[in-house]
């Protein structure tokens, strides 16, 4: 079946049961930002395999809203399908209930599988169709109805994480959490958030695409846990350790009658942002909303975890050293694809000592394939590495010492004068937000300009967040804190910046057609001087890379900017050079000179 | 009678009425932030004569709040008074309400008066003390009880700012508002902001300190307006223009009977943070709550009113820079005071063509005095300027082509290498701001960082926002927008940046019993490019005087600093050197030099 007769026949699903548009959001049951390959219903139905984005299909019409890192791409793969790209955060789109209300009649039916929406998303819609009496049914899975070879759900074992990598006990985290429960008045609180649960369990596993999760549920009650997951994934090791902690198992998908069970004279804290729809309206008792308290718990990193991700960068930066080596000077003498690249670069960090997994997809985009901000090269579009153009690489190792996220674009033979220009801005952005002093209390909004600046100068912007949290051996992009210049709620990075969170910077350039442009570091935010003034807070970088000198133009650069790239990359030398080769140690050298 | 008698006094009445503490703020009953010598109430009880800051009386303590700008100067001037200075938004001082909850007992009568508390503090009053039901007396205003002497209100005449000034008729402008007004489905607008209605009616006056504004109210109907002012203000010209745009005018205090006397069938639209209490709770019917459509209407300068206050800016800056030149030539061969300097620069500025008055008291501030944010000469404080310090000066004209806000910080004599530097780092952060280009949707706190980045660099904060709005012969603080890098919902100056706005860029660095330097220009907000990524924006600076070469390190600014340090100094040049004398110019040359 290609992607029109799926939609045909999601359509007379619909027709049979009364339904005037369904919604395919890019989710499992847990919020995941990616998801397991069961999970991918919205790739199923529409042929975009974009991680970001939502389908809407009605009688007549179809649109998928997804943002700017996701326009080029989307465009292309949406091809043929129908389904028309909405533009998210940009112009006059409408959002998905603006649209709904104008599509569905007055009296009909909008229906989704209540599991794969958020809570928030389900009262959001709830609240604006209610305008038009538009009713929500979200009981029907109609994908699964339709989707004959779906892939079963994940049966992949799972893992303990010693006290040694995760610096804190279950004991000591559920302390905590009861902790803010009390002040939040709940007497059980429900985590269905993969990361939250993984690292009050200190498991990981690995059910979800790159991130070392296990699929599960979790109710943290005042003096036992129930865990719900498939126990066939849990090892002797992680038995003992929820065995400790009055942590009992449950079949993954008991939880839903569990919570109809909870007494009426609970109460209960949930997260709206990270709890399914169909999960919440199952609650029979009262509700507490806020965020759980394991993501600002989890976000701060503690001292053992920060030494260990310190270890983790150094060991990634020498297999992004050695690839970065190895590409620029074998590109030209050898065929070197896109995929043949990132399979090399995966070889590299694999050969590092407690390397588990890719952190992520990773993103090697040649020439104008990297202006699709979120490219990964397929069979289908792979291409060979030639001269003259920009290599832009997005890519992270997982290490039982934590998870990096590094890009880094390399220059192959000469490019012009523009993109130089447009080369040394990206540098500058990014050393202009590594390099702020701000005091406790600023929010990613206040800094973001620090890295947008340089490119906003040429009047160019990247359409994105310039970074993210990072989560250890957990997602990538972890709340609550980013960067971004404007509010995006839905979008949970609205924490002040706090001590001990990681979090990339990751200005770019991306030109349609041409080229794209990415250099991504992560730092960790530290406390300074305390003075009459306050707290003041900087930011140490832990990535160490080089960042290419062939692309730079040292004239576009302040005497400030100079120092600091020229003292990043003695440290870089300092750090990575022990681990190379003689030869690569050689070219390292000078591909970390002062400029 | 001394401070030490009123508070005493204060509180003989507080028992006699039964009250447990008595608030009182810095306003009239217009939420001005300058207020005629009538209202200066919290003056006469406290000593303290800044111009921001509440006091709190209890039957055993006193409290003044106030923020950053005052610390130095009310600890100055509360001394032996038995008031504690509280010092706003640092470490843990605790705010009026929770002050109150603390102080006062369970079912105590917290006073003030309802007309000079804004009805949103008001209701934060309400809210907060009925956690612990204590009640509110908001009809007493005990200070005139005591205040024997106190100044009746003003009578002084008003004048009509003609369509070349203004831009924008009377009749225009209702029709605009009534447009708004129409979108909240609100059939009544009460607007009690004095520039509000003075911006409405076209009207300006002298009931307020430095602001040329007539104390009024205004309620504006669908086909009508009823103004309530002191009738003898009015000359011919305002009332044939009230006449052909339907306004009626009533006695000044006959608003609170005629609110009680609407029809409870109207809706009214209201700005909680521009209306006082005690009006608020006499209006019957049902009630909008949003901003004065006129705020914004009003910070968005009109192209007339643009050139007229280019215009402004030539002519304020050909007395500033004929000032500075008196200044930094004869201090040293002449008794040059703080006092003496600002009359001299006031007649500078009286001499230009269109001058009304000064925009606000002058701050010189000489040496250590300038430590204090908004230290203002008096007769007690007056010092000769002398070599090897800096002399700061805030200043502003009102004009009829608009107001000016600027500060120079001179050089007396050479100063020390850190003097220096320092003196160099607000001259990089007002210029990083000034540069900023940026997407349209930003609001202050997205840019505030690129002028307080310089001064955090050094572990140092100004203590305050980086810049204000600016109106037209109106408040030199103008909502609805500013730059300050933490939201403070109170300061009502949260909207994005919108063309046309005129704002002041004045970061500063403030050394207790040392110096203060603070460089201040105003810019406007334009339209840049506008392309697929947005409508870009940028400032285009309007104030043009030197920035004092004496105090500049050129080693420790970038090229691109310099480069725009020298463009500046070129259009001073440009635009202030015709109109100076021979000997004048030459210096002006000197320094606008090239650095």
């Amino acid at each position: 079946m290609n992607v029109t007769q799926r939609i045909a026949g999601l359509r007379a699903l619909m027709t049979e049961k009364g339904m005037d548009a369904y919604v395919v959001p890019t989710a499992d049951f847990h919020q995941s930002e990616y998801v397991g390959e069961h999970f991918k219903a919205r790739k199923y139905i529409s042929g975009f395999s974009g991680s970001y984005g939502t389908v809407v299909i009605t009688k007549d019409d179809g649109g998928l809203w997804t943002d700017g890192r996701y326009f080029f791409q989307a465009e292309n793969e949406l091809r043929g399908s129908g389904i028309r790209l909405m533009k998210m955060f940009v112009g006059d789109t409408p959002s998905i209930t603006e649209y709904l209300c104008d599509r569905v009649p007055e009296g009909g039916t909008v229906a989704f599988d209540g599991r794969v929406l958020s809570m928030g998303e389900g009262q959001e819609y709830e609240e604006a169709l209610a305008k038009k009496q538009i009713r929500i049914n979200y009981s029907e899975d109609l994908i699964d109805a339709i989707w004959k070879d779906r892939p079963p759900l994940s049966d992949k074992p799972a893992f303990f994480l010693e006290e040694k990598y995760s610096g804190e006990s279950t004991e000591s985290k559920l302390a905590r959490v009861r902790g803010e429960m009390k002040k939040q008045n709940a007497s059980i609180h429900i985590i269905t958030s993969l990361d939250d649960i993984c690292w009050l369990l200190n498991v990981r596993g690995d059910d979800i695409d790159f991130f070392p999760l296990v699929l599960s549920y979790v109710i943290v009650k005042k003096d036992r846990v129930e865990l719900y997951v498939d126990e066939t994934k849990l090892d002797d090791r992680i038995l003992e350790e929820l065995k400790k902690n009055q942590v009992t198992v449950h079949p993954y998908n008991a939880v839903y009658e569990d919570v109809k069970n909870i007494d009426p004279s609970e109460t209960v804290l949930i997260d709206p942002m990270k709890m399914n729809y169909a999960l919440y309206k199952n609650i029979p008792c009262t509700i507490v909303e806020a965020a759980n308290p394991t993501i600002l718990m989890k976000a701060m990193k503690n001292e053992v975890e920060l030494e260990n991700i310190r270890k983790a960068h150094i060991k990634d930066g020498v297999a992004v050293t050695k690839f970065m080596y190895w590409v620029k000077t074998r590109y030209d003498k050898e065929n070197i694809t896109e995929l043949s690249s990132a399979k090399k670069l995966t070889g590299l960090r694999a050969a590092q000592e407690g390397y588990i997994r890719d952190s992520f997809e990773p993103l090697c985009a040649f020439a104008d394939h990297a202006a699709m901000m979120h490219y990964s090269p397929s069979e289908e579009t792979d291409v060979t590495l030639s001269s003259g153009a920009f290599f832009l690489n997005d890519t992270g190792g997982g290490y039982y010492e934590g998870s990096t996220d590094i890009t880094r674009t390399f220059v192959l033979g000469s490019v012009d004068a523009q993109m130089k220009r447009y080369f040394t801005a990206v540098v500058r952005a990014m050393m202009g937000l590594s390099r702020a002093r701000f005091l406790y209390g600023c929010y990613g909004y206040n800094l973001d300009v620090l890295a947008r600046g340089p490119i906003w100068d040429l009047d160019l912007d990247y359409q994105c967040g310039t970074g993210h949290g990072v989560g250890y051996l957990a997602n990538v992009h972890e709340p609550p804190t980013g960067f971004r210049w404007y509010v995006v709620p839905s979008k949970n990075e609205h924490h002040q910046l706090e001590e001990g969170m990681v979090i990339t910077d990751e200005p770019g350039i991306y030109e349609d057609g041409q080229f794209g442009i990415r250099i991504e570091n992560e730092f960790v935010v530290r406390k300074g001087v305390k003075n009459k003034y306050g707290q003041f807070m900087y930011f140490e970088t832990i990535t160490f890379a080089p960042i290419d000198l062939d692309g730079i133009d040292p004239e576009e650069m302040s005497r400030d900017e100079r120092e600091w790239l020229n003292h990043y990359h003695r440290q870089v030398y300092e750090n990575i050079g022990p681990h190379l080769t003689e030869e690569e140690r050689e070219w390292l050298k000078e591909y970390t000179r002062p400029v």
